[in-house]
């Protein structure tokens, strides 16, 4: 347990997974309000938006009207989600947006093909496309982003050679283009981790590269996000992406159980227990739980808004 | 990562956890149902009734005619709570009932006080009685269990010394009856385990007991219990209790994400992933899952069961 690190920083993606995925519909004025509650929890990362095209999301139609709305904290970055030239004009046009630019490659051909409609080789060239326009914006690019990094609906296990081989082809792609790239983010999109997965392909990646910092995007379609964070963490993992209330998962009553991403405040509870540092307050993060709950209308499946915080019940039993 | 083991056995307490907290009302023929469904999963061991007092928990009035109507499948040990020599005569009664003794004590007295009236002493002395009892009754006692063995409500933080103080006066007054104890219970009773406690405390019980077989009971309170049977894993555990669909939780859709014990299924996934036997059969599981939701009326916490098995999608890639 020795590479533990103390201190982990997480990026909230909750409104943009959220927003993206839930029926609604949900107002701007309520989307405004969550990242707004969010910025006071002492998060540093929030993406915010989605710039993607509003025939597709359609719950991302109001994304500029969003970004005109919240209330940039200092401190605090806030992103978008940005897949191609339109989105980027998007997205640089607001000086309240922190822009970066991600090498965004995927692990499966298949997801790729469908998701997408393009090879792995076409993939390349489309980020090689994106590089240029990074660059136009002057916009920093210093990170390599691997998608289904841990099994694909479509193509079944994915070895941890198909994701070095991702990852190397981003780095070419990278010193081609003269960039510095610093993390390597691998993505759990479809659910497909367990631990011994991430101590496989996560420490393959860190042994091939151990001067880049991992990212992890742990999904927790099957209920082992957190099981998996804690493997990431054994590995010395010290970003991961998460959705306050585990925002992200299908809507529906019945499939309550059915989770987007790891569930922020589950994460910065585990990490709060464990003593690891996170700079969130845990009882604000809770309230935004409740309030992301109120906005959309139905049950989030995070645990800990429902158990509640530990350091609560402490103060209660120190007083008694 | 060398402790992990290669085969875990789990102890099925959905029946007995869910029945005694859900509002119903269930019908007899249901319990009958749920239980004779698990008989046929790979389960090998159901904690089917809870012998109690029907005034406190009328949700096990009718445990004597559960008992009679499941169908006993060779090869599977249905056990029932007993807390009492009422509860003893009750579970002796039937041949269909594996009885086991256990020594069963509780790190917080303030826990103890508020549940059995009782102090710390006071309950070594109700077990010796209780030992006085399984032996009259030919049963043997070869466990010693320590409920709220990582914090309290209403004590707070629980340290490794205060579970093994407990285990020490458990294992003395098994020695002063002359039993063998074999296995040393730990139960995370109001969901305050966290990885990290998992290792400080489980680690120092094997420092002491290295030849007692440490078995776990995980609540999911704050959807810590998978990233906490990991942790156990890690320090060979491999025995763990588990209830089907997450059962045991809050009953009210409001709080669907509030879980009882760790999810049978979810686990049974994560190990069966990871290449740890359990014998059990993951698809009949789920499909038990469901049925158990059938009859609470609600959707139960469990993420397996939404998400999916792996296998059968693995299965429909390689059919493609």
């Amino acid at each position: 347990m020795s590479d533990m690190p103390k201190f982990v920083h997480i990026n909230e993606e909750g409104p943009r997974e959220g927003f993206q995925i839930e029926k609604g519909p949900i107002s701007t004025t309520q989307k405004i309000e969550l990242i707004d509650a969010l910025s006071e929890t002492g998060i540093t990362h929030i993406q915010a938006v989605s710039f993607v095209n509003p025939k597709r999301v359609p719950g991302w139609a109001d994304a500029d009207e969003v970004v005109e709305g919240f209330t940039a904290k200092p401190g605090v970055k806030y992103t978008a989600l940005v897949l191609n030239d339109k989105g980027l004009e998007r997205a640089v046009a607001s000086d309240k947006l922190h822009v970066r630019g991600t090498i965004s490659l995927t692990a499966s051909e298949k997801f790729l093909m469908r998701n997408q409609r393009r090879t792995l080789a076409e993939n390349i060239e489309a980020q090689r496309g994106m590089i240029s326009l990074f660059k136009q914006h002057e916009v920093d690019v210093n990170r390599v982003s691997v998608m289904a990094a841990f099994g694909c609906n479509f193509e079944g296990n994915i070895a941890a050679s198909q994701v070095l081989d991702m990852v190397r082809s981003g780095m070419t792609l990278a010193n081609d283009s003269g960039l510095n790239i610093k993390e390597i983010g691998l993505a759990d999109t479809m659910g497909w981790a367990t631990p011994q997965d991430i101590y496989r392909t996560v420490g393959a990646v860190r042994d091939a590269y151990p001067d880049h910092e991992v990212v992890l995007h742990l999904h927790d379609t099957r209920g082992m996000a957190v099981a998996n964070a804690l493997a990431g963490l054994q590995l010395g993992v010290a970003k991961y992406d998460a959705t306050v209330g585990g925002l992200g998962g299908c809507p529906f009553a019945a499939n309550a159980g059915a989770s987007g991403n790891i569930c922020t405040e589950d994460l910065v509870f585990m990490l709060g227990e464990m003593g690891i540092e996170t700079g969130i307050d845990l009882d604000k993060l809770i309230e935004v739980a409740k309030l992301a709950e109120d906005i959309v209308g139905h049950p989030l499946p995070g645990s800990v808004k429902v158990g509640g915080n530990l350091r609560t019940l402490r103060e209660q039993v120190n007083a008694a």
